[in-house]
């Protein structure tokens, strides 16, 4: 099976972003808005329960934090993907290490890690100029804060179920 | 926000009733096939806090059960939702007793609890005959374990994000 690791932003950013995911993200019926900490990567149904165990662990010694949005990013060429950037902090730096450290499944991340809520991908180069250009001009100053991470899994259709919910500094 | 809380069942099961959610279900895209314990409800973000220990303390409780379902069965004339029948057993009855418990938010089940997973819904009288009468052609006999819930809340477009999982008999 696939499994990925994400952070669910609060409802309010989750309605903001879906307001254009509804646009311009072909993935929009299959997952909510999330900022990705480990990228999908296969696992056997007999691994969870090494594999949750040690995000328990992670989860326990990381504490709640907040992370700020400041701009509308694309990942343009490598990829048509319209983004709103999280600005990197140490607190996300080491939780995404954590999550691709030593005895963790998964193998190593297939790119540097640029923490992001995704707005738009999968577009054609001329729409993706045309989104970005008019998105760029909007204001972004947005923080808020987060106390936990989620273990999903995909579906035969594409579309990802929740696993399990792991609290930042909780035992 | 809207809330309610659910049981995901195994991978194999959700599958199994998305393909046919997919034809017969427009909810399909909004939530992965679940048992409802708890239909939505109204609360307040700062309920959350209240509610998820409340919720521990349920979980902490009851121990992992395993359920069984065993035929494809209609809720018409009431409405047309057509579903695979989960067999009432003590474990899902006081689960969901004590999700509407003293000093639970959600107030009073507006039904009987009858647990199940929905296969389709929203259909035509004409459409809902024709479906149910072909499915209950299956032969259904599948019985699986779980250890978990999931509290939930309702986005603006209707989709389903998972807030926090609870395991059955943790601490």
């Amino acid at each position: 099976m696939k499994l990925g690791i994400v952070i669910f932003p609060s409802k309010k950013l989750q309605d903001f972003v879906n307001s254009y995911r509804k646009r311009y993200d072909p993935h929009y019926a299959l997952v909510p808005p999330h900022i990705t900490l480990k990228s999908a990567f296969d696992a056997d149904e007999s691994d969870l329960k090494t594999l949750t165990s040690k995000l328990e662990e992670i989860a326990k010694k990381h504490q709640p934090f907040s992370f700020h949005l400041s701009k509308v990013k694309t990942f343009h060429p490598l990829n048509n993907v319209i983004y709103l950037k999280v600005d990197p902090s140490e607190a996300l730096t080491t939780l995404n290490k954590d999550l691709y450290g030593e005895g963790m499944i998964g193998g190593e991340p297939e790119y540097a890690f640029v923490p992001h809520l995704t707005i738009g991908q999968k577009l054609s180069n001329l729409e993706h100029d045309d989104v970005y250009n008019s998105l760029q001009m909007l204001a972004i100053d947005h923080e808020e804060t987060t106390d936990r991470f989620h273990l999903l899994y995909q579906l035969e259709n594409g579309s990802w179920t929740v696993y399990e919910t792991f609290l930042l500094g909780k035992g």
